[in-house]
């Protein structure tokens, strides 16, 4: 089951379920796939920078991956993003022969005329092969490279093999209306539009034309919600149900304890059994937690899922 | 009246209005001055980067700062960042001799070493003289300098002048907690902060500390109450005011068209004539205008003064 | 006297002469000026980075141009890269009214993609009126704003006014070759290219089409005969001097002290009565001197302007 | 025999060779090996940013190792950079129990504070362990880190096992007067400090206290006499035979293309069959190795060892 452009739904970010003392958690995996798969989620991207993906040795990744193809069945989506083309093309290789769907590749943070990133992904496509089915990752506030729409229809263009892209520009709702009117005048092919930014936007980023979003707020099944929501036009119910998270969306989406914020949330869902990053991490200080909590009972007024 | 470390409340980071064709519309800055102050807004903070400081000649800083001072009854912080402290000295003492309270420096965007930024703030002191209270600007995710607490109290501590910290760090919740901390055991001297992102944090940045808000988010009569109902201790209602506004909160603070979004609001508020901004800036498409046309409507719901 | 697309030889960036105390320093204008002229230079660059032209106020960069324009009997170009366009117009129009040639004007470090490059001199030459003959810098070492010979070539067909190219890209000399490549292609009108980086390359540049350099090594001098010997075809001559300055040259390339060593060796050659610099400035110390003495000494043994 | 402190003369950096087709070059790895050894290099560096670390996968970093090592009689150091402790854990470990003298690691390009640079280095120690010699990377213009002579100290003082700096900071001659004062004034335990930045500087970097160099530039022997000669305290000497090389210094410490040059001269000296680079790399046009020829043959003029 290979990745194309119709893919749609929400593709949960996966966290990557560690021990406290830094050692992967491999008990936890099944039961986390399990939890993103009752939230009705269609897809899940794993070793993502969420997923804490730089932080694992090549075996590790493959071990993860392993064990998520086989639970899932959903397509899964692998980052392969590496400082070398070598190390791309193995672990590339290696995770689609396990079984995933395709991969995300998000270009070095050291890209910055339209050319080079254009190039950047010739190569990348050049290593890995043209068969491999990839995820085009823009994801400027953190890798400080900027794709103009122009830029990403020309990668789009020229590989087949590019099906969708990881839309976390931000603000970045206009982009999402050109590519998609880029398309109405038939100047790029259909494209899958997942978004990110842990679901900030996602509320207007359905009604710009995204097909779903591919984030890891800790809530999974309210994205699934909105976004049906949103495709069925029940507009008010898809923001009622979002402005309901917001509070929490927003709280998660700090910079650099956001991953905590929502490994501390899981962990209470049941979903991964501790809330451990593996070093470097930040963690969460008990008036973080507090804050947590108070949130979640907030939440819980409006979406029984919250209440524990 | 000159600022001092007990100013508390809302410092509206004020807007410049622009006419149409890019000249300044200085017939609306007396009916926005008035707008801010009808809001119960405890001072105003002038000539900011949302402020559009960069795209003023001095002549024109010198000329708003005079018709605001003279019509507010609220300290007036200016922003006299520059890139050089020749014209950082002239802008500072133009507009002390106008009757402004105290002005703002932001660090220059290529700081990088703690020595560095303390010593830019010496050299800055030393530029516009030890008598002019100011305040320090930490906004990293625009600026990209990056102040640790320890920084941050290495320059309180050494300039008198230093009465206010502009906070903007992001996520800067333990920053306030550890900045209050170095209060507690003595190590730091007292300091009013106030807090900035447009509000995106001020719930919970009220209740690690800060002494208030100091943004320039469209709605100042709702920061203005949050700030009272989190003084009172009123949580719950503090949040229930404030994620009424958090979509709108949030929609504005996206980069880039963060500007035009509150710009829009305001001349729909009467606060000033025109949205315009002066070039190079970005607009807001149809789209984008009936998303925020949608946002108030769905506020207006909570909030009477969304109702126009 | 317009500058236009011939413009040849040695622009020497010319420093800014400072007491002390920081306070310009009028009366070694004249002398400076003279210096250079005397040196053989076609032109003048006064303004730029390494004239601390971000450290003076409005009034002052005037002053310093009436003076050098007054003085030189060649093209005066002055550079005007402004934190916003209704400065960098007025002090354009400003110099221009002055007898300046023409004027330079750097992108601002926050520009990404091409289009926003691009997007930004159309609205520089929107601001200042496409009357002004114009320098494009590009400088990505210390600007970061990386420009591809693609996106010279379209602001350069996009203005008139665009008549030269201050190459300061590093490397840069198949930037060069390209640029002439479009040209012999006719895809680009002719364009002076003169280049900068402190002359560290100029043997080369020159054999790969400039029309001679900008910059402002403090052998000008040398600069000139090396522009000359390479356009007599005169090659091994051209590097031997060349080669007897390189250690210098590569001495003052240092990027923080390097302008400091630059005004050490020209007050030496009596060009300018003080080595000081407007604050915050790197200085040197008595090692560094030394230093330099001796790179003095060794050089005079080649060329004897070097012997004071 | 491990690295430590006493550490001197010159440890190259070393390329990995490669066939065109972008494969490992093993046949390559003795000759080059010998070649540097007879240049009279006194330890070698392997897995470097010129020696394409990044590129290689993680079974092929190891069989350089294993085959450098077996081969040199002199210490061998590896860098072990990575994005993740994880990772570079493993690497430490595998290429010491290969015989490897030590390891070197860089900061990875987002750390900005002070305190965030010692604590990234206390992770890493903690990853590898205490018991591993390291070189600590200090390399602003390609890192983006900047490490101020105070938290190099730090960094020292709190690891035995930092032994060594690589001093690659530009300009960088008071840092290394800076850090020697600091051992004269007792705050300071003993270190070697070998300097980079292809050599461009190594003629003052000596006299300023440096122990010697840690760079890549194609004439290692040249190095090892600048090296000896400033030694031996015979100034004149050392700079005669430094100014000589200059000019091809110089063309070598182009970024982007610098390891280009480096390569094709080596393969000129004999010293690998190809200089091919693994993509993505940037490779020579027929102008620039002409440019290169021209220069070895005045560089023959002074040093024979340039003549082929």
């Amino acid at each position: 089951m290979k990745l194309d452009h119709t893919a749609a739904g929400v593709f949960s970010i996966a966290v990557t379920p560690f021990e406290p003392n830094g050692a992967l958690d491999l008990a936890s995996v099944d039961r986390m796939t399990d939890f993103y798969l009752n939230c009705g989620v269609t897809g899940l991207t794993i070793l993502g920078i969420m997923g804490e993906a730089p932080k694992l040795e090549a075996s590790e990744s493959l071990a993860i991956t392993r064990q998520v193809v086989a639970r899932a069945n959903v397509p899964v989506v692998v980052g392969v993003s590496s400082p070398g083309f070598a190390a791309m093309r193995s672990l590339a290789r290696g995770v689609m022969d396990l079984g995933a769907a395709g991969v995300m590749i998000a270009p070095p943070p050291h890209l910055r005329t339209d050319d080079s990133i254009i190039g950047y992904y010739r190569q990348a496509v050049e290593a890995i092969g043209s068969d491999i089915p990839f995820v085009l990752q823009d994801y400027p506030l953190t890798l400080s490279v900027i794709m103009t729409p122009k830029v990403i229809r020309q990668i789009v263009q020229d590989h087949e093999s590019c099906v969708m892209l990881k839309h976390e520009d931000w603000p970045g709702l206009e982009k999402i209306s050109t590519l998609r009117g880029f398309q109405r005048e038939g100047s790029l092919r259909p494209l899958s539009i997942l978004t990110g930014n842990g679901g900030l936007f996602l509320d207007f980023e359905m009604e710009r034309g995204a097909d779903g979003a591919m984030t890891g707020y800790a809530f999974p099944d309210m994205l699934v919600d909105v976004v049906k929501l949103s495709q069925q036009g029940q507009r008010d119910a898809a923001h009622d149900l979002f402005d309901a998270h917001l509070p929490l969306v927003r709280y998660e989406q700090q910079q650099g304890v956001g991953l905590a914020v929502r490994k501390y949330v899981m962990q209470k869902r049941g979903a991964i059994a501790h809330d451990a990053q593996r070093t470097p991490a930040a963690g969460l200080t008990p008036t973080a937690k507090r804050e947590i909590d108070y949130l979640l009972a907030r939440l819980a007024q409006h979406d029984p899922r919250a209440a524990f």
